[in-house]
């Protein structure tokens, strides 16, 4: 797909640069909006507009919501009020959002000057949500339906409206106080036995909903468990104010996976794709954590430096540490991670914790033995035996062998123990994986070292 | 929602306890069958046949496969032949399918055996394609129009045959060869104009579409990417065999996402939800990239040794080796986990590889030169005046920090390259992050290390 797409993506560049508009035309067409939008990303700014302009008003307006924010706001700043009217008209109301949430103010302005009073009002509401809210990614447009009407008026109401709504797949049943009451699918209206059966009678009233405060990923993941098309969100006073449909709740899953997984990594989490993303950007994202870790590592020096005399004592036992800590980072780093991405897939609660420490001193027992067990034999036949390092005692291997069962332990600890800790003071946990995680192992597991060498060589 | 869902279960819970089973099933028929399922997940086992019975036949299916694994397997065993058909009959195909792929083989057989033929059938055709492939996860029921019908004929068809389909919203139109011709939603239908409209006027007749061996990972990200409700799947000959719908592809890119991050933290990935994997499971899925990367860092300790007189000659230079191979490290991370998730959507092709390469010198380059300037700095003012580590000369410190800002720069290119390469070969690019990256960077930033010892101390 992906190579079939990179061929017509060049015959269209091709024909843009022959100036073949009409044929141009006729292919953009019959093309997706996401494809369009992607032809625009390779395009030359000032090709931008001109191939923009090809496009017919829906298409157009389709087109737009998929492209780049540096693609959309160079067109912006290009048209003339009426284009600006003519894209804004089209849009959903949630993308209007989005895009007004992005544009420097006054681009932002010029937007809201265009857009009808209705959808400026809805765009008002939206924003005013917090950002990571249901509120904020929702739309305000999805059909409503009373629960004294027919079937057939419904169906009507439908096909009356339909046009202007995200999905009407999912239709939601209000009172007079636009108070949510129920549910109804089109699937259950057109496969009604009767035409003039009341919606009340046909209607699902046990309806799941978010309120415009749930976070996000909550709603995305409720979305997911419940298979739904759309979740419908109300204020405090229980009055529907509007739906988050599933292609938002996707990009909200995906978005918080590469979320998780930069932070994990120790970065400052990015919303641009990396290509997209400047240098300077990239070091801003990455250089608060390098610089902050590279800081704590100071104590690890520190606890290397009073140990000094005895890694003089006893040359062997340096050649061991990069092993130690290594292994103890990446024993803490398995555990944070398995419990950072349970806890953001809600599978695991606060007050699991007993169970998780229980269960990861059992793996940590089970790893650290074997480890322990195996290391010993390779130090004695590989290091000692095959390489000859006659400083390796069997005194030495003991040392490197009970500290590494006794790292391993703890580092699973550590690393169970503190995402838990900081879901319960609200943090996000995933701050707590693997970078920061090594750091504190790293100077665990060389206090354990040094204190078994401690006690067994006598240093 | 949360806490109001703990709340109802326990109420659940103890009106089964007292037996008062008509209550039960009335509040039973009113809940989302997701939510039942999990009511199922914190029930002992003896009752979980007994709470199933009270379900009505519809839910009951509905139920049975939002279930986790065990329970469906207790509830299979214990199923009369007429149960057990009762159950299958309403299933949908992929769901079925991926019940026959998880259970052992002589439940397999009574499955098999409960299904109707056209459903054994299609169970049979999706259970042959690879694991991982849009084939293995499609449902084969959908419904399917011919160009030539009116709008009336297509609402009527869909009327009649919607109820088993898993989505009725879009219709696919195929030829008198079953090729995938064109397709057409619900909205399309409902909205015409004129209800005598043939199908192939109103048809979107550019349909994007996958093959029953693209991977499933690829699929979802199509159907986030277009926002579609399906997506068709053909086979070699262009025939339309099934859709994708979007409730399993949300549940392919959850998996996915879990997968990477598991393999990013150096575990074999594991379909189990972290609470319900055994301590073994977890050891098994954790010990052998720990026991590997614990036999790897065998170099880092020879390194050491044969420049143990080096050291013992400047003791403090072994106080600043957690920093450097820390640091190291982490800037490896951030550069691979950067680098596989955009590969991992997509945002990032193999040919890109310079420009992913150029990008990362450069950001290498700032970090390497702020973190080295910062740490020279942190080591004179911190290490030498306030800590008086007299053993630290102006020129360990600028070993320490030449050596520094090398490793930035080598461990960043590592990070970068190797994940791409990894695509390239066809690997997983997730095997090459974090754990594995950082033993690289390990060996290397000793070297540099010592190299930059050796030149500017003379060791």
């Amino acid at each position: 797909m992906a190579e079939r797409f990179e061929i017509v993506e060049k015959a269209l560049l091709s024909l843009l640069n022959d100036k073949k508009y009409s044929t141009l035309r006729d292919i953009l067409i019959t093309m997706n909006p996401s494809d369009i939008a992607a032809l625009f990303d390779s395009l030359e700014d000032a090709k931008i507009p001109l191939l923009f302009r090809l496009l017919p008003k829906e298409l157009a307006a389709e087109t737009f919501v998929e492209m780049e924010i540096d693609a959309q706001e160079l067109l912006i700043r290009g048209f003339s009020d009426n284009e600006l009217k003519e894209v804004v008209d089209e849009l959903y109301v949630d993308d209007a959002a989005a895009l007004v949430e992005e544009m420097p103010a006054n681009v932002v302005k010029r937007i809201l000057k265009s857009a009808d009073p209705e959808m400026r009002f809805a765009i008002n509401q939206i924003l005013r949500y917090d950002e990571n809210s249901a509120g904020s990614i929702m739309t305000t447009e999805y059909v409503s339906l009373r629960p004294q009407m027919t079937v057939e008026e419904a169906i009507l109401r439908i096909r009356r409206q339909g046009v202007d709504k995200e999905t009407i797949y999912t239709c939601y049943v209000t009172d007079s106080q636009r108070r949510l009451v129920g549910m109804v699918t089109v699937k259950d209206l057109l496969l009604a036995e009767d035409d003039e059966t009341p919606i009340r009678d046909i209607m699902l009233t046990n309806v799941i909903f978010a309120t415009t405060s749930t976070d996000q990923e909550e709603v995305a993941q409720m979305l997911s468990k419940y298979n739904f098309l759309a979740m419908p969100v109300v204020d405090a006073e229980s009055r529907m104010v509007g739906i988050v449909t599933f292609d938002d709740a996707m990009d909200v899953m995906e978005d918080e996976a590469t979320e998780d997984i930069e932070m994990m990594a120790g970065m400052t989490p990015s919303e641009k794709p990396y290509l997209k993303s400047s240098v300077f950007e990239l070091f801003k994202h990455r250089i608060p954590w390098l610089m902050l870790l590279m800081v704590t590592s100071t104590f690890t020096g520190l606890i290397i430096t009073s140990f000094e005399d005895a890694l003089a004592a006893q040359v062997a036992l340096t050649a061991f540490i990069p092993m130690l800590m290594g292994t103890g980072g990446n024993c803490g780093s398995q555990s944070s991670v398995s419990i950072i991405r349970a806890l953001s897939l809600g599978e695991l609660k606060l007050n699991d914790i007993l169970r998780v420490v229980w269960k990861e001193i059992r793996t940590a027992v089970l790893c650290g033995v074997v480890l322990a067990v195996f290391n010993f034999g390779k130090i004695w036949l590989i290091d000692r035996i095959m390489l000859g390092n006659e400083s390796i005692t069997l005194m030495v291997d003991l040392v490197v062998c009970c500290s590494l069962a006794v790292t391993v332990l703890l580092a699973k600890l550590v690393g169970a123990v503190l995402p838990i800790g900081a879901q319960a003071l609200k943090l996000d946990p995933a701050v707590m994986a693997s970078p920061f995680i090594t750091s504190i192992v790293d100077a665990v597991s060389l206090l354990v070292y040094f204190m078994f060498a401690n006690l067994m060589l006598g240093l």
